[in-house]
């Protein structure tokens, strides 16, 4: 786990699902500067697509941008976005955020915004009754599948969640009734880092699976019985 | 794609990303009856943590439930919200419905209830400065990962989302400030359906990863200019 990962695209297709898994990364530096290749691109779709969704809508949409003008507009709009949070950490975390590179978007040279239309499926949706979320959710695990996929192809994907959903929705097109969810940056990459990036500039640790794992009940007995949390 | 996917448990850990993607249901009628092994689970909870999350903070917690008396309550309690939404339909729909089955909480033997902490990261998370959601829809690219890797191993995942936040918090002791995001239902299944159930019921047939592909701009020039969506 500790190696970096070697890409080798024409094996890619074959990689098994817990290599995609354990080989995953949220690409920012190692992006080569070519371009994804429309049949590969399309394979991720695909993948894309064949997730699992709330009664079955399908609710999200795939914006493929490569119009260098529109890169350059969205970096532009990010790195303000990176300012402002960056002057609103204590000087100790601002100075470990300083290296730390938050986009790809014009080195990967492809966006795919991925969106969420809420009235996919009319005004019944067999399970987004009680919990209006699992719309939103649903496109969370179609963005998981083309992740993945794109491991497999030997291509790189980094979501960018800097930025404003208004100027993006400004900036293509996007109807007031249709919400953006990510800024996903792909494209091929020379390797995939042995350990995320965040871990290896010393923002954070990854936190241990067992703290994350509970038996019948979130608080145990004891806990609940004094109010701990 | 049509035929349904035999399970073959000893070599579920070698399919292929793309075989997986392919081969993954929501489950809910296959259930074998039998429990899922104690190493099979540790499995699926490791490529649930591997997933990506907002600023590395790996913000989900799951709580895996088998008590029968717990699986029974809450059976019962989705019982009651599934007859809620019957009553909302049509009848043309109500008669689609009928059939349906939408959950297998005491025949899979076993719940994973996913959570979501949005304290986890403390104030400053990397990320989820301008967009508050994206720790939310970490959760559910970890239970993605989860639900691929259950069917490499010949597990089905079932999501239930018919019941209400507040009487699961309850049932399983989770505090107001942790939310629930998921009850997955987890369990050998004796095939994986060639097609989702919601097509193979004629409940909502799939819709066409063409429809959902853009380029450069979600609205086509002309539909933008002539305020059409």
């Amino acid at each position: 786990m500790g190696e970096p990962h070697p890409v080798m695209s024409s094996a890619g297709t074959t990689m098994t699902l817990y290599e995609a898994i354990a080989t995953r990364r949220d690409v920012r530096n190692e992006f080569r500067g070519d371009v994804i290749e429309e049949e590969v691109l399309l394979r991720l779709l695909r993948a894309a697509h064949a997730a699992p969704s709330v009664g079955h809508t399908r609710p999200w949409d795939f914006v493929v941008v490569r119009a260098p003008a529109t890169l350059t507009r969205f970096a532009a709009h990010v790195a303000g976005c990176r300012e402002d949070f960056a002057r609103s950490l204590p000087p100790d975390r601002a100075e470990t955020f300083g290296p730390i590179v938050i986009d790809g978007i014009e080195q990967s040279g492809t966006g795919i915004v991925v969106t969420y239309d809420p009235s996919r499926g009319g005004s019944h949706v067999l399970g987004r009754r009680t919990i209006d979320e699992t719309g939103r959710l649903s496109v969370a695990l179609a963005i998981e599948n083309l992740w993945l996929a794109a491991t497999a192809e030997g291509i790189g994907v980094g979501w960018v969640s800097f930025y404003h959903k208004a100027f993006l929705r400004e900036l293509l097109s996007i109807p007031d009734d249709i919400e953006p969810i990510a800024w996903l940056c792909v494209g091929p990459v020379t390797q995939f880092r042995g350990v995320p990036d965040l871990e290896h500039f010393g923002w954070r640790a990854g936190r241990p699976l067992e703290a994350a794992v509970h038996r019948e009940t979130y608080r145990t007995p004891s806990e609940a019985a004094s109010g701990e949390q």
